[in-house]
């Protein structure tokens, strides 16, 4: 027997027991979506989370959506309302929210010349990951007439730690390192671009307060530092993200309310040159995973070798990160459970696999679950986030995953 | 420093020492494909294989191809011509070949009732997964008046020893228990279906041609076994396949010509009721996989704390295994070269990134290549199957790859 993930707090059982998603049942979905497997995203669990940042972090930091995470249409535009500002990775990324009239930053290596050309002319802060990049930019601000927004991202000397993927400290790929940034800031100015601040992301995926609170003081403290060594103030500076969101058995919910308390103490306290500086957080993972159920009809059920396997009509072309398969060193279950049977108790040990032709392929393993047969549902949670985008959704050539927003 | 993996040996250089892919340069590809990300499938290094397989194994052995590892129209085009029948894993697959005049087998557990009836109509085999399965398929065939063609899929009770996926002597998700098998025989034959037969698949990816030959013997043996307690001779075996190539520093290539003389002589010893059995081997990657070249531009050259980055327009949104995290417990690199220098000497370290902002989307890890520059070409091999479709190619919203048979 393996632990399941935790199932977020917010999802509840009507009278009969079943799933309940957005106030309606997991059959209510999968009927208006007209078949499976679908992910279902619950609006107002995005909005409540969203407001909880309101309610823990200081008025003056700004909040915005990293699209990665999730570039659903109806759910960017839910997102539109409740954000300061999306940060996009890719020009294809800015296609999706440039008209949903917030202002948009764009972060990513890699960045090719139609992009950055694309992303100036759309009025986008370009988060600058080298010093050549910087120069591709500048050109064509300058053969195209335009103005380069400009803000650098560092690459610091901490990183996150417990962070679920460290991106500081390091050698990386992204940003630059943080004691060039300062001669890097001078030359866009005194190249006539609009210099727009700082960028500092130093992970992702932490659970523990401690840690954002300590990579967030660094992270003011660096800034500072890189302000007075440049000697400009940074208009922005975008303190990244990290926060977690708990998927397996152990997890424990990051305290987002201490680290909201934590930055307010230290924006206070912070040095004179950051004065006048606007501090964004930027999130995609906390704000939307928890809000994501995917559900996957089972197709069959079958014993092999003593074991019950319950297969199922989804898999991992649409769910890579709850097979394990992406990032995971050790597999281990996501939050599963039987919709139609919700406030059943556990009754017998199953694999729920997909239907895919790999043994990769697996939603939960040796998971104790409610008893279910063919043509219940299967509810895979904390499906809200680096989901349906994040996975081979060509493989086999399957049918694609139905979307929608609750 | 980490190895790189072994390129192909057919891959060769022009008198400018540039990669040749079917007889032309990288650039000639990107050009006639209009950009990058660039797939290219050489076309003759394909029927080579197959030539190569037709010379080493006895006549009466059907080659099949497993279109889940590249549906690639024109190359399906290119495969008709070269295989005995396609083995499918999805009605989607099924509609990628339904047209190409080639018998079509169908595996594959958690096939919906719609993917049967479809399999039916088109004259398709069904290897069956689970007794479920087999009534569901009798259902359709008795209320639509179809004549069902139905193999059994059979879990053995071994496994094919170094696979890189085990797929046999285990409790799973694929096929009967070689201990049910007769029984459902009797049930579908006494049913009135057209009982084509079995089907065992013992592994992937197996570089020993030892395990091979042990395995195939065993599948003949079983398949001997379950026909006696049957009482019937299957029409039809298909051996699976689990023919791998080499993708890291140390592999060894198979030595398929050892396999096919021992399945020689095996066939010419099989027990008296496979007498009139039609064998078949199954294959995709070792088909196509060494075919597939996936080439990217650099966009980006940059240094991060003494360590070298060349930052690609490409990565795991199309090359998922290339990147370590498809299947891999640890990161090891792939074959990688830069095009335009191919037989240029070893002259830095570096690590190759794709254009996502993660950690994870490496191409090359602290590799040795001859120096290359922003707008060079990184040509990643072994692309050839499990590539695109198994890649999560909405990753980011980044553009698609092309793809080009050349």
């Amino acid at each position: 027997m393996k632990a399941l993930g935790p199932i977020p707090s917010a999802f509840s059982a009507d009278a009969d027991g079943r799933l309940l998603i957005g106030g309606r049942t997991a059959d209510h979905w999968t009927a208006e979506a007209r078949g499976t497997p679908l992910f279902v995203y619950d609006r107002a669990m995005i909005v409540a989370q969203a407001e909880r940042f309101r309610a823990a972090f200081p008025g003056e930091v700004a909040l915005h959506y990293a699209v990665k995470a999730n570039p659903f249409a109806p759910l960017l535009e839910t997102m539109a309302e409740l954000v300061d500002g999306f940060d996009v990775a890719s020009a294809g990324e800015l296609g999706k929210v440039a008209h949903l009239g917030r202002p948009v930053s764009f972060a990513g290596p890699g960045k090719r010349d139609f992009e950055l050309e694309a992303a100036m002319r759309a009025g986008v802060t370009i988060n600058l990951e080298s010093e050549g990049e910087a120069e591709r930019a500048l050109a064509i601000a300058a053969s195209e007439g335009l103005t380069a927004r400009l803000a650098v991202r560092v690459n610091p000397p901490f990183g996150l730690k417990g962070s679920g993927q460290k991106m500081g400290g390091l050698a990386s790929p992204f940003g630059v390192d943080h004691d060039r940034v300062p001669a890097l800031i001078r030359r866009i100015v005194e190249a006539g671009a609009d210099w727009q601040g700082l960028h500092i992301y130093a992970g992702s995926q932490a659970l523990k307060s401690e840690a954002l609170i300590d990579v967030q003081h660094e992270t003011i403290g660096l800034a500072a530092a890189i302000a007075e060594s440049a000697g400009l103030a940074p208009p922005n500076v975008n303190l990244g993200g990290g926060f977690g969101i708990p998927y397996f058995g152990k997890d424990e919910p990051l305290d987002v309310e201490a680290v909201g308390r934590a930055l307010g103490r230290a924006l206070a306290d912070r040095p004179e040159i950051l004065a006048g500086t606007q501090f964004a957080i930027e999130l995609g993972r906390w704000l939307v995973g928890e809000a994501g159920v995917y559900l996957t009809r089972i197709v069959d059920r079958k014993v092999s070798r003593g074991r019950t396997f319950l297969v199922t009509d989804g898999g991992l072309q649409h769910q890579l990160a709850a097979s394990g398969n992406f990032g995971q060193l050790l597999r281990r279950n996501y939050p599963v459970a039987i919709a139609s049977r919700f406030a059943a108790g556990a009754e017998e040990e199953v694999t729920v696999a997909g239907c895919l032709c790999t043994p990769l392929d697996l939603l939960a393993d040796e998971a104790m679950l409610p008893k279910a047969e063919v043509g219940d549902l299967v509810a895979v949670f904390c499906a809200g986030a680096y989901g349906l985008t994040a996975s081979p959704t060509a493989f086999l050539s399957q049918p694609m995953a139905r979307e929608i927003l609750a």
